[in-house]
């Protein structure tokens, strides 16, 4: 018989084994491992503080011969501000772990850590500590803690059926961009107006946390949210999942730059593939009362600039599915995997 | 002109370029990153919280062919809590980011999380979540957090001139543990006891954090603490430059165990090389006003059991120092190195 690998067993079963054997909880630990990729503490007052951990891995997130050092600690602060976006809240204070080899250059590694420090400190959050060690590859984790009114709370858990399915911004510009990458890495030119190539390189390698519209969401009728990190399909199914619902996306109303559509031309691919099953946009998607939807649109715009859509709407469930505008219904599926 | 490399600058001089860039604080970090391990974060209604984060690298700090993997985790574990535990404080929450191979066994990467979370729940410290990654080698960090109330906060800095120098347990062991591994990973026989040899290499893969101690120091009149992660000659290093003053460290006094010696016969080593240049034995190292220094050991031994043994002294400086038994005074040098 195969022994069963992390590969085999793939990364969301997996982490579901992991949770499945913890113990019994703190009581001041409100929302632990699971459930959320972000954990929710009580703090003294009333408060709740949020702490959340990813990494980027060279070679896995990003090449490193192909990306800017200081691009590696933006993108690593970034993804860990978007989970703290996605609950709602604010960020405060990050540790950072760097694993290199020795013979990294200095300045380079100087450059990576000047990128996380000053994503940071664009949210409002220091970095107070962690660690430098030694390692077979360029690695930087970043554990990040946030702080949110518990009236402003966001989990994954709290989409209703009837609710309307939201999202900010556009999706799609950072699968397309790695699409670029790859192709150029490949040796391929990419016959995409300069402007669009590097307008989707950008968002792949310098996603932009919505740290801005994440405190405006809870108080205005949003009832769950989660970073669109895995892919639109994926993070659906975890809001479904949570939740105890369905979701149906309509097609047609998915928001896809221009520049992402020229690029998808360029390269001969569907855009909507981008937008449905690509990773890394880090937009937020979130459910809101239905009553509430087009004014919490509004308002967030009003506020930030930050375009919201309405993409569909919670169903009783249990599938979460796709709608074309030919009338056809499909299963949603294709997130990024790590593993697997 | 070669490239400075993070490997020739030097782990030290190398966080110290990171800090130095760091731009100015929010109100609420009371101690960032640098002059301790742990970061020092002011909560709602005064009291403390700590954060810090350390990593386990496969062929770096552990050698997967020969180290349970329970034993991973709770090493990764342990360093952090020890962090905790010289600040004097409790250990609460931990995020654990895991990078592995897609073909690392499922059994050996839930035996590493069974072993970190085992390690954190001794502690009374719970899991809350972190990330699953590929990566080319196994690689376990962990961010903790913990509180302390503000009075009883140890930090490196609060070391004065005619305090005593104290440690908990003894010193030695764990560098006895990593030559036994290294001899017997080179196919050599290790002539020592075997309930000796077990005892050293167990020190060396699981180290036991004081957390025990930790929160009485304080109270009883420590004035500065740290972990012996790096060595002695390092650590006590790190109390003399952070609090402005020297130590003179008494060799004969130093703690070290019959097993230590007993292998340091086998291997014709003299054991208090071992002593005062190995890492990783995660005692405390700590400084106190002489008047309550007897007091302070003979009540942690009564509460915890486990020995407190003065040391040395703290001076005026600049030079931290070793006495030898036949008069002879030389630096204290050669802690433990990621890189350089």
């Amino acid at each position: 018989m195969d022994v069963e690998t992390i590969g085999s067993v793939g990364e969301f079963p997996f982490i579901d084994r992991i949770v499945a054997r913890l113990g019994p909880s703190r009581p001041d630990t409100v929302v632990g491992a699971g459930p959320d990729d972000t954990a929710v503490l009580r703090l003294p007052g009333g408060r709740l503080q949020l702490a959340t951990a990813d990494s980027q891995v060279a070679g896995v997130h990003f090449l490193p011969d192909r990306t800017p050092p200081a691009w590696i600690g933006r993108k690593a602060a970034a993804i860990n501000l978007s989970d703290i976006a996605a609950m709602g809240g604010a960020a405060t204070h990050a540790l950072a772990v760097l694993a290199a080899p020795p013979d990294t250059p200095a300045d380079f590694a100087l450059a990576i850590v000047d990128g996380l420090a000053a994503e940071l400190a664009r949210w409002g959050a220091d970095l107070v500590g962690g660690n430098l060690t030694r390692g077979p590859a360029l690695m930087l984790d970043v554990a990040l803690l946030g702080e949110v009114n518990a009236a402003d709370l966001l989990l994954r858990s709290g989409a209703r059926p009837g609710d309307a399915v939201m999202v900010t911004g556009d999706l799609g510009a950072a699968a397309a961009g790695l699409a670029v990458l790859l192709a150029e890495a490949d040796g391929r030119t990419v016959a995409a107006p300069p402007h669009d190539r590097d307008a989707v390189v950008r968002r792949q390698q310098w996603p932009s946390p919505r740290l801005d519209v994440a405190p405006l969401l809870g108080r205005a009728g949003a009832t769950a949210a989660i970073d669109v990190s895995d892919g639109l399909a994926a993070d659906a199914g975890h809001i479904a999942r949570r939740s105890g619902v369905g979701l149906r996306i309509e097609a047609a109303r998915l928001p896809v730059s221009e520049a992402t559509r020229r690029v998808a031309v360029a390269l001969g691919v569907d855009p909507l593939q981008w937008a449905v099953a690509g990773g890394e946009d880090y937009e937020l998607l979130f459910t809101a009362r239905p009553a509430a939807a087009d004014d919490l649109a509004a308002r967030v715009a009003a506020a930030t600039g930050v375009p919201v859509t309405r993409i569909g709407m919670v169903t009783d469930g249990p599938d979460t599915v796709l709608a074309r505008a030919d009338g056809s219904v499909q299963p949603l599926a294709g997130g990024w995997r790590h593993f697997g």
